[in-house]
This record gives C-alpha cells, sequence and structure tokens, in this order.
C-alpha cells in the first residue's frame, strides 16, 4: 500500500503504473491451469493508466484498465492474453460516464491514426497494400483504403501461414461482389515486400530482430508500424530511416531521446507545422506508440457517437 | 508519470492511491461553476484502490475508482461531491466481468456490515433505534431492524432539521400500513441519545468535536459508527470506549497503531475468536472503515447474484 499516493504532476495531466499481480500458486490451492503454469511463464500484470483534460470541450477522465495474462494461451479453448476496460469520467464533475471495452478502442484508435498518417503520408497513387499480421487487424486494411481508395491488391504476410490464409478468406467474404480488390498471402515476405506501396506492420516482436528490412522497401512505400509500442521492439531496421522521412505519434518526455530518428510527430504533421514527404521516392514511415492522450480522444470520439445515437433513437 | 511503477506488495493484495486532479483554472476558459470555485474549496481527487484474491472460490480482482469534487455542490441543481465506479476482473485470467456502481456497493457494504455488527453485538431486547444521519441511509435502518426485529421505536437527528423530518417522511412511507412502528424525529442530540438501545452515526464529520458523547449512552447500548472512514474524524468521544467493547472492521497495517482502543476485529468477532458483548450493562462498539477487502466481497456478491438472475431469466 502506498503511504505517499503520488498527485498528478503538474505539468502532465496522465498517470501510468504497472503492477504484477499476486500469482495464483501463492493460494491453497493450485489446481488452475493459470496456478500450474504460472511458474513457466511471465507475471500476470495489471496496468492502470489515468488521463484528465479540462478543457470545457474536452472535459473528459479517463482510467485504462489493461490485464496481461501470459498463461491464458494454456486453457483450453485458450483465453485472449490481454484485456481492457476504459472508465469515463466527466472532469469538471467527477460524474461517471461509461465503461468502454478498451480493445475495441484501441483499435478504432489505431485505424484512425493509421488512417490519417497513411493519408497524410503515402504517395496517392498507393495500389498495393501490404499487411503483415494476423486477422485481428481487418480493421487496419479498411484504414488504409479509406485513406487511398486507389489500393486494388492487397496481400497478407504472416509467419503462420494458415493465419494468413484464414485473414485472406475473411477479408474475402467481407468484400462485396462487386469487388475488383485482388486479395493475396505470401509465405516469404522479403519477396513480396518491394511490390507494396504501403506496408502495414501489425504484429508484435518478441525478440530484437527487425521484421522489415528497409533496403527491400519500394522507392516511395509508406511504411505503417502499428505493432510493438516500445522502442526497444524494434519492427524495421535503421535502413528504414536514412531512406526518407519518419514520424511518431507523439513523443513521450522520457522517451524523446529515444526517438532522434523521428523528424516529428503525427499533430506537427497534421498541423502543417513539419512538412510530410518530400520526394517521389521517399520512404515515409509512421509509428503509433499507444499515447494516452489519443486513447482519450478515441473513447471521447465513442461516448460521444454513442450519446448522440442515443438521443437519435428517442427523437 | 511514474517512471518505476511500483508492483505489488508480496504479502498484500491491494493498493491504494490518491491523485489530485489538475485544475479546471488550468485551463484556457474559466466560465464553468466548478472553475470558478475551484480557487477557494478544496481540490479535485480520483483515488485509486485495487485489490486482487486469487483463491478459486474468489478469484476477483478489483479497480475502485472514486471521485471526489467538493466544488459540485455550487452547481445549479448541485451534483453530488462523491461518485464511485468499480470494475470487476476475473483474477486468473484477467477477463473483464462487470463495472458496477460504487456508491450502491457502498450502501449494501455498510448495510450488511452494521447489520452483522448489530446482530452480533446489540442486546436482543433492543427497541429503540436512533438514526444519526440523512436520507441516503435508509438502508442501514433496515439492515438494524433486520437483526432486531423487536425494534419498535425509531429516532431521527439531523443538524438540519428539515433533513430530518424529510427522512421520516421517507420512512414512514416505505412502511406497511400494518406496522406498529413509531418514527420520530429530534432536534437535541443529547436529550434523545440515552432513549436508545441502538445508535447508528451515519454522519460526516468535518471537525474533531465528537458527535456521540459516551456518557449520556443508554446501560447496554450498542453505538454504530459508519460515517467518517478514518480515525481523526472521530465520531464519539473516547467515554465510549471505558464504557465496554469496541471492534472494527478490519484493521489496516499502517493504521493498527491508531486503533488500541479497539478489543478485536469483526472477522474476530463473527468466527468466535473473540467475545462481544461481556455484561449487560456493557456499551458495545462498531467502526466501519471501508476495507478493501469488503469491498471486493460485496462487488463479488452483487456480480455473482446478477449472473444467477440473468441464468434464471434464461431458463
Amino acid at each position: 500500500m502506498a503511504s505517499q499516493p503520488p498527485p498528478f504532476p503538474s505539468n502532465q495531466s496522465f498517470v501510468h503504473l504497472d503492477y504484477k499481480l499476486p500469482s495464483p500458486s501463492s493460494s491453497t490451492t493450485t489446481s488452475s491451469a493459470a496456478a500450474e503454469s504460472s511458474t513457466t511463464t511471465s507475471p500476470n500484470t495489471l496496468s492502470l493508466k489515468t488521463c484528465c483534460f479540462t478543457n470545457p470541450s474536452f472535459p473528459y477522465l479517463s482510467v485504462r484498465m489493461k490485464t496481461e495474462f501470459p498463461s491464458n494461451s494454456s486453457f483450453l479453448p485458450p483465453i485472449p492474453g490481454m484485456h481492457c476496460v476504459v472508465s469515463l469520467f466527466h472532469s469538471l464533475t467527477g460524474v461517471p460516464l461509461a465503461s468502454l471495452d478498451g480493445t475495441s478502442l484501441a483499435y478504432l484508435r489505431l485505424s484512425a491514426l493509421s488512417g490519417l498518417a497513411s493519408d497524410l503520408l503515402s504517395l496517392p497513387s498507393s495500389t498495393t497494400l501490404l499487411i503483415i499480421g494476423s486477422c485481428e487487424y481487418a480493421h487496419l486494411v479498411t484504414a488504409h483504403r479509406t485513406a487511398r481508395p486507389s489500393i486494388n491488391r492487397i496481400i497478407v504476410y504472416n509467419p503462420n501461414f494458415s493465419k494468413a490464409q484464414d485473414f485472406v478468406c475473411e477479408l474475402c467474404l467481407r468484400e462485396p461482389e462487386s469487388s475488383t480488390v485482388i486479395f493475396d498471402y505470401a509465405k516469404d515476405l522479403d519477396q513480396v515486400i518491394g511490390m507494396a506501396d504501403i506496408v502495414c506492420c501489425a504484429a508484435y516482436r518478441t525478440t530484437n530482430v527487425p521484421i522489415v528490412k528497409g533496403k527491400l522497401l519500394k522507392a516511395g512505400a509508406h511504411l505503417d508500424l502499428v505493432g510493438s509500442l516500445t522502442y526497444e521492439m524494434k519492427e524495421c531496421d535503421d535502413d528504414v530511416f536514412s531512406r526518407g522521412r519518419a514520424f511518431v505519434e507523439e513523443i513521450a518526455m522520457n522517451e524523446a531521446e529515444k526517438f532522434v530518428d523521428f523528424a516529428g510527430t503525427l499533430t506537427e504533421l497534421a498541423g502543417g507545422k513539419m512538412q510530410g514527404r518530400k520526394t517521389y521516392d521517399d520512404v515515409t514511415l509512421f509509428k503509433a506508440v499507444g499515447s494516452a492522450r489519443f486513447d482519450l480522444l478515441v473513447a471521447q470520439f465513442a461516448y460521444e457517437s454513442h450519446i448522440k445515437l442515443s438521443n437519435f433513437a428517442l427523437v
């Protein structure tokens, strides 16, 4: 129990705390699957992230609760290892407003940021989209296609080949009959990466071996990195940075020095304070980092949309 | 932002953190009522309380989020100054289970603990119940009447006389026509306190002047203190302790030394490890302190009751 609770820092409005949860093996009964595997895997964690803005046009306070239970995969059937809930309050009154599914919010958030970055950075003539990741990322396909309706070929790569096949099947099923978009999957990433105008990397790194080799990218390609959220879990090698312009979602104060390779933030880019692509051949890059500010913006959007729909239903 | 997140202490399963929220006056627009009064009142706060048990029969993790906005009373109409939400997760999988109204849970919790303590400590022959507090505490009347069905007179005292009247009206309206219970309100606490077999003090102290004077209590009376949650905000004077046996809901590790006047905890009393009343004339006392363990127990009860009712509705 913390005897000296830390106040909100005066110049920031958010706090992030991670807790290692007590292990089930410390209880008297250890018969569950989680208890049995807890000695061999990473600890279960609870992460609390609070964010508060008091501007009357954005009067929200959020508490984001994320649980990570690595041993969930040992259950039969497996249970997702990560869960997230966001509680939203009015920041001028403290009144509770909503409890939102944080996982869905994260999907919305990633789609919005990737779509915006794609619109600002990728070549308007882009036709081929390569997705590195699995079937949880269909919303990212929609985001890039919304930014670049010229996309007419979508290639899926996943180290687990059957997952790539499943994802392509899922995308095909969603496609209207009149569509002329070609869907494909690849067994070798290095062979197809040079074909793509937009490469969306939605994979989580567990090692520090980069997924994307910069020298293989097509001239003018846009690279969208939305997977791993820390700088250490690099999704691409340093060659990418030497070939053009890289932007990051937002730079956290204590991580700023790590992001020396970035030209600026998405906010600076969208606000016209930074130039994006300088030449047709520039490789552009966008890196999502999971900032609390955008978490709250998307929660606001979901909440206010829900309220508008509810009011509409009542009329 | 905390750079070194504290882990859950190994010997405890709960963490309590209080944050001072950023003031609305720091934003560019200061037209709201809250902003105007924020300079003269206490700061707005967010309190986070997490509790985790991993026993398979009690596999719950809770995050309790409480907002306190003292300036809410300046809104027209006034907004309650305190709000609370509890998010419940499965502690063996991290799966989100429910988002519960923490204020309702607090009422349930107080009723359950007060009723149990009354059952264990008050005289079985108790007939007169005195309630010190306002109309938010009707559930406490029910709790004491459930423990002692012999109660046939209920007196309400509130420093704000009209609130006492309103509460009595509310209680009368709820009473079945066949009831022979007499309801009354008092203008002077010291004049009526000696009549009561059970005194339930549900008032929040803002000064350190005790509400209940121990020497005025009837011999054999039971005193139920459920208002102020810290030891400093004393609801009764020290004379109470010299007249009998006092029990506390639970003793927090870092507050143990403050509770030297207590004979034991409610858990020890209910488990038969401590004797309650020793003589007919003993004054008994129960002090609720808002422990995280009981917070989680009542959340479990509400959640499991809801699940049972939902399953029943489906059959």
